[in-house]
């Protein structure tokens, strides 16, 4: 493969250590597309002749007839799905295969393989957080009054409706998503022409091979740069490490409400498992996965991020190990994308356990001290008002519920007949009624605001 | 502060564990502006009086003048830059200053902060990156036929020039810059009015305080999300620790080229420092430096990532933890780029070892692989010939320049008189004229792309 | 500081990037030390004279007492601690403090006082880990008999004591001692005598030196890995991490403990917080935040491996970044372990509301499938049969202590009257009875094992 | 395989998401001789019948057997390589295959697999440092006399002979083998009989199993802490993730040797590979991918660190996503390991390419300084006069070793006769005489200490 500088093989450890064809060959499709433009190109410029560039585009297309078919046989010997795909080609049309490497080199074509390949499941990535998101919708849409406690520091603080939970979370996808299609958009740019990492000698022509690929962002200005860095793989693994990062709490979420404590939903029996030893158990282990598995794209990133540190200009062998990461985090993503979405759509809520669980009156301590700023007193006086019930209350070892407007005018002079109404969590939710607030009416116009969202219409078909 | 709830007060070391006015305070000014902005809102929708908004916002306006002249007295006790305003607030005006928390929490307070500051501190650190460029670019135009080897796996590839090299890095730093651009739009969007997490049950208006702010994307959709996520603080860390890993790799190689070994450039003194027992060592420590802070700013990446994984909705006090290492990256960053831009300024290029280095008639290699593919030859076959002409002059210890025609003809029949032309990296550089390639033509015409950058003008002042 | 080589003083910003003494000043006692053996040995050997070697002691002595008492004047021009004790044990005594340096580099001396000074760290955090095991030993001795829900998959799956609880943790401290006592132990060597990194041509003598710093594993046996080497302070931080996963899942249960859903234990108010808005807020901010350091101390770590990765032998200015991270995960973890220990006696456990939820007979579904065992049944086929009985109890809607015998031979043919005795928490925990076991019996047995161990008398003290 | 409680199998996804089949068959001797060894002590026990015990025994025989022979049919419904053995052993030998998972759960199970495979890999991983050493070790042997320059900063600083180079990387290794046999001492007791997280009411015999399976530090003594934790998994990782980083180091270091820049190594052919495109390429690809096989480690590592933090007591699904990191890095280090020890052993040294580079005068102007100190000058002031020297030299733009005495003494006024023999690279070294010092005599006295280690007897069969 290399020529004659070399007097001995590769040993046989070495070959192990540096073959990538293992989990390269994924990128074939994407390697013989780029070939097949970078064919093109050459005939069309004249660097080689058309009747070979004819050759090479049908003797490709026949090895990706046989991967698709099952029925190629890689070889580690050859390295990486690069070298074999060119060595397949010219086992089948000879002479011209040894013609497709003219003015290119492998640090740009997997440069531009990869570019290729990421484009795809970026998109892919997106077409299931769509699926997740809409999933979510749905259910948010059944439960506008379904009222539960909102957390903080995992304590009650205040009644909200269980949709209003839900679009938390379809929002933080969002700006998944606009992350996704920021980084595709960002690495959409030609590295092909760069060569190993001075360009060529050859009179290629970069413009025409990035129409022909669909790179809308035009070429990569500089070979050194073209073939030197992996930003662009960092930069999709950190917006799928954000990602996962939500997904890992939507489990957590999920998990406590599952547990006997809270007791709020149920998720469908296809998406738990139960115990060797207990018969009893019934584990929302999709969740807990989902939630492991944030940890392991936290370490493909970390691994990227490691890799690229301190390397020189350009290419460095080292970089070859950008790509299982870089796979994992991939196939880790939409893996648990593809099975959250029929897990939400599996989701039975528990409403009457939920609303017990919001009645508790401390819960609406808040709505009191708000109240008594709408009565004109500053809110720092409302809220060590308000305070001093509750340590009452909690010194009375009763609710707030149980007092008589007489001693709930003992710590709070202001209160009239009015405030004993603002116990109820139905009054409370309702009463959020600003843009982004829990109030029903309020979830409800966002649930419409993503309804609306062309991609929900997708999922309904 | 919290009124009637508690028996005792914070343990002393838990004050020192849970305080975090001793780093949160450098965000007086934005958590100053946020609040002048909430005052005056709560008179317009009638919630506060309008005499006691505008006490506030003069009173908000003498702390900040206090805090700017160093005479504001912070207090751990007060645990956060929050309080601590806000109870000399109530200290210089009395009662209406109670009044100013009316319909937040310091929940949604403190991410409404951290997204002004965060746009201020993004727009500073894109400035730096600009300079950084200008530098870059200035150097590179000086260097547009100064010749060098570039390389691939620290081994001698082809001949580059100089400010090719130069300007890959510019392109790197292109791309941290339209991340962060684009981490700095995501965020532009206000959480105030969330509250603790469910909204309030007060009138605000939420659009008014948007629009006050410059808040571009409007208002955050949901409380719970609101309050609940620090995505844009890690994605902004992430756009750190890329634009990081390229100041690393810049680095490496400087270090490189300033090693004996090389000798390529100098460093002005300015940027080295000595030994305290060697006294000949002239040591670029700046660039290692450099180094050591890409790995500190990846530290600070992790620790946000872990940080959030697996917490549940919405605020948890761990979320505390994630101004810290946000306040380090972007320090450590915007140091480093400060520093950065004067050293490259400073670089003293030694041309003619750069230019003997890359003598070796060797990297010349795939340029007569490239003639003969210009003669008909197929690349793989072309190749191969070079290849058994290196292994050649290898064994007999001498360079391809030394070869005669006729030896050369030995290993590539088709060779011409022509062929002993290409041994002159002047010629290899000036044939690689292809959009992206390292022709001094190329590079000149992308330093002139650069310079007409709006932001070259402004380094130039 | 470095002689006649440089034209021109540091860069402000670089002494900037540069300086280290703002955070390496708090190693002075340990570098004192160390200059203080060194002088001696000096003086021993011949190098410089007895006078000097005495005014250099003195003068130290005299420089320490100036720093303790925090009239010591620190100089950021000066870089770092070594420098500006010697510049100013030279401004003390005149000439014989430039004899101080002799045979030694910065190199050698920093890495003689970062393993001085993380030999008393360790030790204190062992002293810290102590503190906190101690306590919970305690607590755990008041609750061999308090039964609550044993979860997996935070599903209830068996009922343990909560003593037992208590010392799964203390189990886990046990190994983080035994990982900072190895640590400690394997760095207990001297690197002073390496130089720059090549050792030196005075005659010195470093076994004397060794002996008078206390280090008990003699040499460092190669200069060059001496100066160059940092696993040992990752080594420490690597140990420091997992002490801070264990504090952070200790930290999650309590947290969950707390939360009103189990409300089975509660915090004292000295450990908790309130909030600004919800007056009936009692946070677990102590667990939360130990949370969050737990990230800290993981980032510290990723910066500290990176940071070293793929330096070349043997010092390199990157190395001086090893300092903050270092000095962080030590911070954190001394101060989370000293505010844990008290947090831990200040627990008031709920024990009717544990039992309570460990009352559901479902917990004991083990129990019946295990006697089943003990009547010959063999595990496989008991356990299906338990499965079909809770499969039956859950559609009927019903718990398992519900069952008449009749209904329960429906699924479970060969019960008899005792199985009905299986449903009681306390048969089911006093029924693990083997060494590990949650048996009363058994925990009292482990807390005996622990409040024997010698670190238990001091904690009592 | 959970009875009765399930109305629906899992979603097919959820089955891929959650099997671990795939990858922890590896387990598959260890499983087997865990569970050989439970199904004896069920017997002696009296909880099975002997017979029983006996078909098992024989019956996981056969299972491994085909394992071995690779006959065995994995199947993914089956999750696990545990319910996969425990399928096929009821399949060969019928119902006494049920009565195998008696009194334990596959909690304990796994944990104690874990255990037994890891003290194996440990043990392997060792042997394959000491080969690593050993072949180290014989190279410095060879290159006691060779002189090359040490560096700092990647400056040369003074000289030192190559095999001392060598040997700090022995050193380094040396404490990663104590950090792998501290770890493996530390994991090395039973968990099994913990159950799934309370013990078992079965009277099982623990103490007789861990005799049985070599548990040399006896049983978890917790068996909440048994099933729970994975410290020693992370605490081994942490040490092979030091010992890459160690690697690493190495790796840069001979890719800076192999550069045409210094050119002072040259690696077998068999350890490099050439270029796709350019002929004349040698690349020193095992370095590289070395480097980049480290930042995987540091992944694996802050993936199994993110995965365990924040989860509550006992097991959660999460901990399944503890093996393939595990895997991942010890495969990565045994085969990283196993190239290594070959590619030493391949590297030719140009010892003359090196001389030359020691040879710059400015190298020894640490010797001249003490030279000047032991004439009884003060260091800080021999250290200043050697600077202006060296000073000089640099604005004469000459060596140091071209300086007449007479030009010596108008920077150094002592200078003698002497001093004109300090600049031979051969004093230099020859003058670094003590313990850790690069003098051949020092070196040749180390390489005759590593030589008598017994494990490089081994290296010489």
């Amino acid at each position: 493969m290399w020529g004659g500088r070399f007097d001995a093989p590769p040993n046989e450890l070495v070959a192990r250590l540096g073959e990538s064809v293992s989990y390269d060959r994924r990128m074939y499709a994407h390697d013989i597309r780029g070939s097949t433009a970078h064919a093109r190109m050459l005939a069309r410029t004249g660097i080689i002749p058309q009747a070979d560039a004819d050759a090479i585009v049908d003797g490709l297309a026949a090895v990706k007839a046989e991967i698709d078919a099952g029925t190629f046989v890689w070889s580690a010997a050859l390295e990486d799905v690069h070298m074999n795909i060119e060595s397949r080609l010219t086992g089948l049309i000879g002479a011209p295969g040894g013609r497709l490497h003219s003015g290119r080199s492998r640090n740009d074509q997997v440069a531009t393989d990869m570019r290729l390949y990421l484009r795809d499941e970026a998109a892919e990535v997106v077409r299931l957080l769509r699926a997740l998101q809409a999933a979510l919708v749905t259910l948010a849409g059944q439960h506008t009054d379904t009222i539960l406690p909102g957390f903080t520091h995992l304590q009650h603080a205040q009644p909200v409706v269980f949709g209003h939970v839900l679009l938390a979370y379809v929002e933080m996808l969002e700006r998944d998503v606009g992350r996704l299609t920021d980084a595709s958009r960002r690495m959409d740019v030609l590295p092909l022409g760069a060569g190993a990492m001075a360009g060529t000698t050859l009179p290629i022509d970069r413009e025409w091979v990035a129409g022909e690929l669909g790179f809308t962002g035009g070429l990569c200005r500089n070979s050194m740069d073209a073939v030197s860095d992996r930003d662009f793989v960092i930069e999709l693994v950190s917006a799928l490490s954000l990602m996962m990062m939500h997904l890992s709490r939507l489990s957590e979420d999920t998990v406590f409400w599952c547990s006997q404590e809270a007791n709020w939903v149920e998720l469908g029996d296809a998406f738990c498992t139960g115990s060797s030893i207990m018969p009893q158990k019934k584990n929302p282990d999709v969740c807990e996965l989902t939630r492991g598995k944030a940890a392991r794209v936290y370490g493909d990133l970390v691994t990227l991020l490691s890799l690229m540190k301190n390397l020189p200009l350009c290419y460095n062998r080292d970089m070859q190990e950008d790509k299982e990461p870089l796979f994992d985090a991939l196939d880790t993503a939409k893996l648990v994308l593809a099975v959250y979405a029929p897990m939400v759509a599996s989701i039975v809520v528990r409403k009457e356990r939920m609303h017990g669980a919001a009645s508790d009156a401390a819960l609406m301590a808040t709505d009191l001290a708000e109240w008594l700023v709408r009565q004109g007193l500053p809110f720092r006086q409302a809220h060590h008002r308000v305070g001093a019930l509750v340590g009452a209350a909690h010194r009375a070892g009763k609710g707030l519920e149980a007092f008589t407007l007489a001693e709930l005018r003992e710590c709070v002079p202001e209160a009239t007949e009015e405030c004993l109404g603002l116990w109820k969590p139905e009054a409370s939710v309702a009463a959020r009624d600003i843009v982004g607030g829990t109030a029903p009416a309020q979830v409800r116009a966002q649930v419409a605001f993503w309804k609306a969202q062309p991609w929900m219409a997708e999922g309904k078909e």
